[in-house]
């Protein structure tokens, strides 16, 4: 026999599970077009000179081969599954500028793949949700506030844990490290960017050997790091470290706006904190991470910021700014938590039961009416006791069973017959073209248990 | 610079051609669930053991292998990239039967992978949907009637060409073939498979090479599939060839059957077309294929069958029977035909003009009381002259703009205003919190020309 289980870092949902991850999907999406965002979606490969465009080979990329090809070499021509939407969608956009209209706004949802070790929250298979704006030269700022409130308005109607959107600058951290002196500022934003993961002593180490700090530099960066405040009292925190340079005061201003226009619009959503780097280095300006309140340990479920120059094709630049929310990591952990459910494992709202195999065509025709007017209907796979029958409806969680014509004994095929609730048991005649299940049972509904 | 530009066989839509994608999976998606069939993704990833599970090593499977793996063998312990769902089904069913109940419905739409050599409809990437019933030891015959069925439900409200679904049963070939006295009749098979593709003198040639026919008996197979009739007048034509057999005569049978109930519910969907054997050698009784008129030369776009043994655990069989609807080739080929396209490239309803950058917050306001409403909003980009805000509407079809205010002049943040509709000129005095637009302008609407 073959090998049949469950791969490591390749998760796999229940039934009603995809149920509720499809009940985010569609609610994300919604969202999303509510917005403007155009529907995309780019092929799940890029050659490897894209994927390692700035010669990082550390990315645990996968490599495509086929089953026939001898050749064992990876060349630059090689194909490798994307391990994000944004190195995608900048060759896309280059790709297609001439037939988009920009400032172009899409969103995109799709499964991602890195060979990295998985752990909880992190996978090698993973779906992410991803809103971007791009436009050509230049990209006015309010879109650095306009979309971590996109994604506070996405998730807040949805059954999930509240979230907090961090927020930092990167001209406010590169400016500060400048103005302080040290030798390798993008050096020391990688070394702040572990904070969350290593010690403080280790950070300050890090800044020291690999940054070129002093040991009092290196004191005065962790000081920066350590400043989070939900209104814009940081500036004075960070005025009070006595250091200048003029793209601190840049950084200083941008994330200064983003959090006024923030507490106008979703108060509490955002929180200025200045440990933020976010280890990606396209990154130039505002940069988001997002944590799931009680569910902190999992990191970032939504990361993000302003990227000035991913896309550059000659003289022409596309600036952009986008956020990717990590469904499968949201999902996974509150899965494993049993904090998410479906009210029932299958669509179907209504069970027709079957008196015998000969009403197989009424029942069909009572089905086919019930759908019709927007009621899931299955009919009994066979014409067993109804008590069975019942029992096949109780373990899916289907609310209904319908029996057709005279209580299930007789079938007129007039779409007639009478309807049990089998939670209540409380049974009533209907008929297939007026009858109307409660809203609330029409679909399965998400059970949230926080 | 990095290569940027299109990979053969990886097809890419554009936003509008994704919107049309959209609008037909989301119909697809919504028939499913109304019979009934739960949603379910399975990892784009199987062990090679399982994808070549037969020992079948022609298929053109992509490996995976870390980038950074030195050892370039495969063994089969590598993971593949799935090339259909049926095989991942089956893996997934086995792997989680004790948590499933059967019989278990199940839609799935992914996308799938094969190192193919592309041509127009056949690609390396591809998106499929599938619908598949299985059941514990036996599966209930009047699911080969139900299946096509749905599949031609789901189509016919779609702005598609019309289909055919041409049905056959393998007892009736393989039946026939044994009757003949034929060697070898699971060559005959695939030899007879092949009908479509090289002409009869070819198929004659491998039947008596592969299959071990003579002359007489390779007339005999061609001359069985010859036979097409849109009734169940294919038994008198295939008893006048003089065989007989105990599975061929079950095989009429079950084909019968098929007929007469499909007559009874969609009239003119399917035909009885005895050329049809799908290659694919774990079908057992009925199979499908199915055409879009005035685009046969793509092929089959929707396949399938029933299959007796693809999932066994020891003593347990999981029988089914599935369909497979190629959504890439069907779109892939109209698209290529410009039959179709969206009514705009963008979900915006509505453009929300802006007077001056110093409106924005009340702009904003005008928006998030239309989205509230359903209604999909833009703010525009800068403060430009209205002209060319109209422009931007105008260039992604959205069809109204909305200038706040005093025709735009004076904004009082309550959110008044006048609508335009820029197709007509014509421009009403408006409040967001009541103005609706007409149904059809509401979302992109998909447009055919056939």
């Amino acid at each position: 026999m073959s090998r049949i289980g469950p791969l490591s870092g390749f998760p796999e949902w229940l039934p009603s599970q995809r149920i509720v991850e499809q009940h985010v999907l569609d609610h994300l999406r919604t969202t999303f077009e509510l917005y403007g965002f155009a529907p995309l979606e780019t092929r799940a490969v890029e050659p490897l000179s894209q994927l390692l465009r700035k010669g990082d080979t550390s990315k645990e990329v996968y490599v495509l081969r086929r089953l026939h090809d001898d050749g064992a070499d990876i060349d630059e021509d090689a194909l490798g599954l994307h391990f994000d939407m944004t190195v995608p969608f900048a060759r896309y956009v280059l790709e297609h500028a001439g037939k988009l209209q920009f400032p172009f706004r899409r969103y995109q949802i799709q499964k991602a793949w890195r060979g990295e070790r998985p752990q909880e929250g992190r996978y090698r298979e993973f779906l992410q949700a991803d809103i971007d704006v791009v436009d050509r030269d230049t990209l006015p700022f309010h879109y650095d506030i306009e979309i971590p409130l996109i994604i506070g308005d996405a998730l807040r109607a949805l059954p999930l844990p509240p979230i907090r959107v961090q927020v930092n600058n990167r001209k406010l951290c590169q400016g500060f490290y400048q103005g302080l002196g040290i030798p390798d500022p993008e050096a020391a934003l990688r070394a702040v960017d572990k904070s969350d993961k290593v010690p403080p002593a280790v950070v300050a180490e890090l800044l020291i050997t690999t940054a070129g700090a002093t040991e009092a530099q290196a004191k005065a960066c962790l000081a920066l790091a350590e400043i989070a405040t939900e209104d814009t009292s940081f500036v004075d925190a960070v005025r009070a470290l006595g250091v200048s340079d003029p793209l601190l005061d840049e950084g200083l201003d941008e994330l200064v706006r983003v959090m006024e226009a923030a507490r106008e619009y979703q108060p509490g959503l955002l929180v200025a904190d200045l440990k933020i780097a976010r280890g990606l280095d396209y990154y130039t300006g505002t940069v988001y991470e997002t944590r799931m309140i009680g569910y902190e340990r999992v990191g970032s479920i939504c990361s993000g910021g302003r990227y000035d120059n991913l896309a550059t094709e000659g003289d022409v630049r596309y600036p952009g700014n986008g956020i990717s929310l990590g469904v499968s990591r949201m999902l996974g952990v509150l899965f494993g938590a049993g904090a998410l459910s479906a009210s029932r494992s299958v669509p179907t709202c209504v069970l027709v039961a079957l008196p015998s195999e000969e009403s197989r065509v009424a029942c069909d025709r009572i089905a086919a009416t019930l759908r019709r007017r927007g009621i899931a209907t299955e009919v009994s796979p066979s014409a067993a006791k109804f008590g069975r029958q019942i029992r096949y409806a109780e373990r899916r969680g289907i609310p209904y069973v319908w029996f057709p014509g005279d209580g299930g004994h007789e079938v007129d095929g007039a779409g007639g017959g009478e309807v049990k609730d089998i939670r209540s048991g409380a049974q009533v005649p209907a008929d297939a073209s007026t009858w109307t299940p409660p809203d609330e049972d029409l679909r399965p509904r998400v059970i949230a248990a926080y």
